[in-house]
Parts: C-alpha cells; structure tokens; sequence
C-alpha cells in the first residue's frame, strides 16, 4: 500500500492534492489519506489556514471555491507530514525547496520516491542543477517530474488536460505516478527523460518572456509564432548540450509543446513581458512585477539571466540569440524591439558589437 | 539567369510576389522582371485588373494598400505569362491547380523549376495526390513547395516572420527558392522532406478546425494546447504512415509547429469553428461558412473529410481519433464537445461505438 504526502498547498499544489485524492480513494493500492503539509498561516478571520482547510475540505487562500476532497488532511507540521509516506509529491516555490530538502533528510522513509512539480533550477558556480536533482540527492531517494500544460485553475474546473511524467530509470515506480495522477480530464504519460521534461518546464517561462515582447509590440500572430518556434528550438538545443540523453520527442510531449503554448498565450510571464515592451522598456520589470504581480518575481526573467550564466560559463552564447536577448532586454541593455531582430543577418552583427561592448554580457 | 512567373495574384500570391521582386531586382542571377499570372476581373470602376496593378503597382482587389514592386508585372495570358519563365511559383486556390496544369502541360520552358505555396492535396481512389507532386506529374518538372506561419497580410506588413522550403532532391534549386523568397524580415530555411513540408500546410487545418470548437465550447487555454499537441501527433503520424520518408524535425520547422499555432490562434478555419461550438451544432457549417466567408469554403472541413477517406481506405482509423473526430463534428455526427472526449477511455469507448454503429463511418 502506498502512502501520499503532498510537500506543498498553493494554487497547483492543492489541485494536485485534488487529483490525487480521486484516485487514492479509488484504488486499492493506495491509501485513502492524503497528507498535504501546509506552511501555516493566521487569516484574517483569526483561524489558522490548515484548520480550515480540515474544516471546510477547501484551501480558501490559495485555491477557494474547490472541494479538497475529505481525504485530504492538511498538517502544519513538516516532519509529521512526510514521516508515514513513502509517495512525496513536491510542489513548493522553487526558492524554498533547498531549505525543506535540508529540513527532511534523514527523516524520510527508505522506501520512499519523489516527485517534482516545480519548475525552475538552481544556478551554482559548479552549474546548473535541476530540483529533482536536488531533491534527489539531499533526500537520497529517486524523484521523478510531472509537467505540462497546467494552469491549475482550469484542472480544478475539471476541464481536459495533459501533463507528462518524467523518469530516470524506475519504470515502475513511473507508472505509479501515472495511476495516481490521472483522472478522465487529466490524462499523463510518463516518457523516460527526466532531465528533458524538467528543463520544458524551466525554459518554457523565458519564452513566454520574449512572446509577450512581441505582443507588447503588436507585431501579429506570424511574429509571435516564429518566436515561439525558436524558443523551442532553444529549448530543445540547450537541454541536449546540457544533457545528452534528452531526446526530441520529449518536445512533443504536453511538458513540451502543449505547455508552451499555454504559457505564450496565457500566463503572467507573458503579460508582465507585454506590459515591459508596451512601455518601451521605461518601466522596469521590477516596477512592473511589484504593480502587477504583488511583488511577486517572473520565473521567466529569473531563470533567462541562470540561463545566461551557464551560457557565457560554457561559451555558448552565440548559439542562443533569444535566450540571451531575452536577458538582454530584460535587464534594460537592448530596447523591446531587438527580440525580432537577432535573427536577422545584418541586426543579429550589431547585436554582437553591442554584445562585445560590454564586459559581462550576461549576468 | 532566371526568369520567375508567380502563377496566382490572390491575397497570398500578391504578398509572394512583392517578396520576390524586392530580391530580383537586387540579385544579378534573377531578371528583374516578375511576372505574375491574373486570373482577368473587371472592377466595379469598370477596369481590368490587370491594367490597375500595371498602372498603379497595387493589386487593388485582393492587397490594397500595398506596393508591388515596379518590376512586377501582371499579365491576363497564361501561356504568356510562362512561356519564358525558368522559375514557377505556383499560388492559386487549390482547386484550380488540375484545371491550370492542364493548360500548361507542353507550354513551359524544359529547364523550368516549380514551388507550391498551396495547401491542400488530392484524394483520389488511388490514394491521396499531393499539389506538388500534381505539377511535377503534369508539367514533366521538379517541384519544391514553401509553407510556414505566413497570414499574408502580416507579411506584406514587413513584419517578422519565417517559412520553410521543402525540397526533393535538387539542393541547389532549394537554394535558389531560399534566395528569391527571403527577406530581412521572411526568413526561409529548406528542409529535404517535401511531403513533410506540404502535408504540414494541410493537415495544420484540420487542427485548427478542433482547436475552434475547444474556443467555442470555452475550455481554457490547458484544454486548447492539448489539443493542438494531439493534432500535431496525429499530423505527424500520418504524413510519417503516407510518406516514410518524412522526418520529425520537419515538425519542428515554421511549417510545422509555428504554422498550427497561428493557425490555431487567428485564422478562418478556427473562427468558423468556433461559431459552429457556439451554436451547438445546431448551424451547419455550410451555413456559417455562407454567412462568415462570403460562401468560400473551409479547408479544414475539406480536408478532415479527405483525410477520413484515406484513413478508412487503408484500415487507419484508430489510430487518429483527433482527425476522425473532426470530421464527424463538422458533418454533424457528433456533438462539438465530442472533441475532448475521444481520448479519455470511456468516451473513446462509447465513440467507436457510436462510429460502429455506421455504415459510412468516415465520408
């Protein structure tokens, strides 16, 4: 009998703790309870978030509106939450995750496997490393990812969807990712990539950056897709450097295409990235993210300037014009307008003389 | 020297020949002069078309607004139009491609190279014909074609934008294609896969189709993407079924993904389509296509129905549920919403059922 426990309770990690606990009281093989840890807060009301969640089977902060289903049973305590599992399903800020890994090794079960939901990496003078990588290794336990087009609100409403499981070798243990996850409106496919599927996730939200440049500029649906297209091209040309076992069909695969898709249309990337081209670039994405976004940070900016910093480590710059102008006229060191005209011959040149001019181009 | 003739002066071929004359008039290996074929009208003023685009540089009808190019020039003869030309851009509504090869069979240079800018194919009892390989039979001639995220109007705008040629075997004609279609702004790569290229540019409508309906029935921006992912499997699957030959990185090109996303986002395929979801069936799309169109019809639907013949013709149709779902939305036999439901297990089981239970599955 397998045992859940969901590391995590915002807006994706309560859907998923919804999707699991369909499933979990359907099959025999696992446990009915899900556990969801919840870091703790005190609402306005004076209660206290997981006492409430308990209550009324809905996470009203983050996710308000949608029944949990009763086996999902939020605890504020960490440990207590992970210590029976052995299915532990992460679904945290990307930023927070080095801090629980150190909180839980040790403390976890033997047999226990993991997967990731989060999307971004970490950059260290060493390189770049993936959550599950990290997640793997300060835990010492297997983790596999699970990615795609995925904007929870709309899983939550129980409409169609599509989401691909990733795996480094433990086939089985992939499977039963699958079985937990899929519901008749969320239907996943495990492909043995881990590594592909996790920088989908990641390298998506810097195209989704320079998507919402081109509709800032209002330069049409031809523009926006060549745009798109090349970022996946980048996509995919940058995770096989990095990894040689990523294949191209993982790029077909809903954390591939189908997720850039939804992030290019959708998704706050795209529109804070618009909003920065709309006002040519003389409101910062600092000013902007704290006007639209709550202060919250775009994943996209963040993880174009990582992606930059292993570019010029490796001395890969000049293969990945958009990745790099992305950064570029994020930081304010090229105007909106060049993210369409690196590709061309004659721009892509003065792009580079401005590229030489400067003494760190990247970071 | 070569000498091209653009064969059609619609809204597409007009923009294709302003690309051209902006490069013959710069390159020494092309004669200047590019003429183009117009099928003769007589505008509301009285005039021919003909002397209108010869006077003003402007096709008046189907691209105002926009310079040709002095060294274009319109010509009503077919035969003439041709008969010195060594280079062939074929762009006419693809209906009219028989009719016109017919006519040209014996009248062109023998030195003389094709493209096809047209989307569509030929379903005969013998299987299915592609446009290219229509001229290549009828005129004795080699035939590359050119596809890509091309809305004619976005282009003639100079806006950024990329297409792909696909070639059989001449690389060096390839090249030449390359040369007299691109631009600063219209990037164009040539990939050897001419049926890849060519069945992109058709099936991306069939894709479009589904991806209208899910706009139409408002499943968000998850259910859409996948969709279109699944299209772009399927349309992967059967041009790799037809033609062997067909590689997955084609898909990766303008052609392919860049294509279906601005198919799937503007586009009329996708606009009638989702009328057609809206009204829950219950207006033809005969009739939306009359009241929306001006009575053009849709390729999509033309298509979805050529593809269902092939597929029912060789025992394939299994193996496509997005495409024969498709067909048998837009004929009615199967509600708009049916189009999410074909890959969830239960519904698929109830679909073949329902397919089953015809004589006529398919056409």
């Amino acid at each position: 009998m397998y045992k859940v426990t969901v590391v995590g309770s915002g807006n994706w990690g309560s859907v998923a703790a919804k999707l699991i606990a369909s499933n979990t009281i359907k099959r025999s093989s696992f446990h009915d309870e899900v556990r969801m840890w919840v870091f703790e807060e005190t609402l306005p009301s004076g209660e206290k978030l997981t006492d409430v969640i308990n209550k009324t089977n809905e996470n009203v902060k983050y996710l308000p509106g949608v029944k949990l289903g009763k086996n999902v049973v939020a605890d504020p305590d960490l440990e207590n939450a992970v210590k029976d599992a052995n299915m532990l399903v992460f679904v945290t800020p990307h930023q927070f995750m080095e801090g629980i890994c150190k909180r839980l090794a040790g403390k976890i079960r033997a047999d226990a496997e993991g997967i990731s939901l989060i999307k971004g990496m970490e950059v260290k003078k060493e390189g770049p490393s993936m959550i599950s990588t990290l997640i793997s290794r300060q835990l010492g336990i297997n983790c596999s990812v699970l990615m795609g087009a995925n904007i929870a609100n709309e899983i939550a409403m129980e409409n169609f969807s599509e989401a691909t499981v990733g795996y480094r070798q433990n086939r089985e243990a992939a499977e039963r990712w699958v079985q937990l996850f899929t519901t008749p409106y969320f239907i996943v496919t495990a492909v043995q990539d881990v590594e592909g599927v996790e920088l989908c996730g990641t390298l998506k939200n810097v195209v989704a950056i320079a998507a919402g440049f081109v509709d800032g500029l209002e330069m049409g649906n031809n523009t926006k897709a060549a745009i798109m297209r090349l970022g996946l091209k980048e996509m995919i040309a940058f995770s096989k450097l990095l990894f040689p076992s990523v294949t191209d069909s993982t790029f077909f695969e809903s954390c591939g295409v189908a997720d850039l898709i939804t992030t290019c249309m959708g998704g706050r990337n795209r529109k804070v990235a618009e909003a920065y081209a709309k006002y040519g670039g003389k409101r910062s994405f600092d000013e902007l993210e704290a006007n639209m976004l709550n202060g919250q940070k775009l994943q996209g900016v963040l993880t174009a300037k990582e992606v930059c910093e292993v570019l010029t480590h490796r001395g890969w710059l000049e293969m990945f014009p958009l990745f790099r102008t992305v950064h570029a006229i994020s930081t304010g060191r090229l105007p909106p307008s060049a993210i369409v005209e690196f590709s061309n011959e004659k721009s892509r040149y003065s792009l580079l003389k401005a590229w030489g001019g400067r003494s760190s181009i990247c970071c």
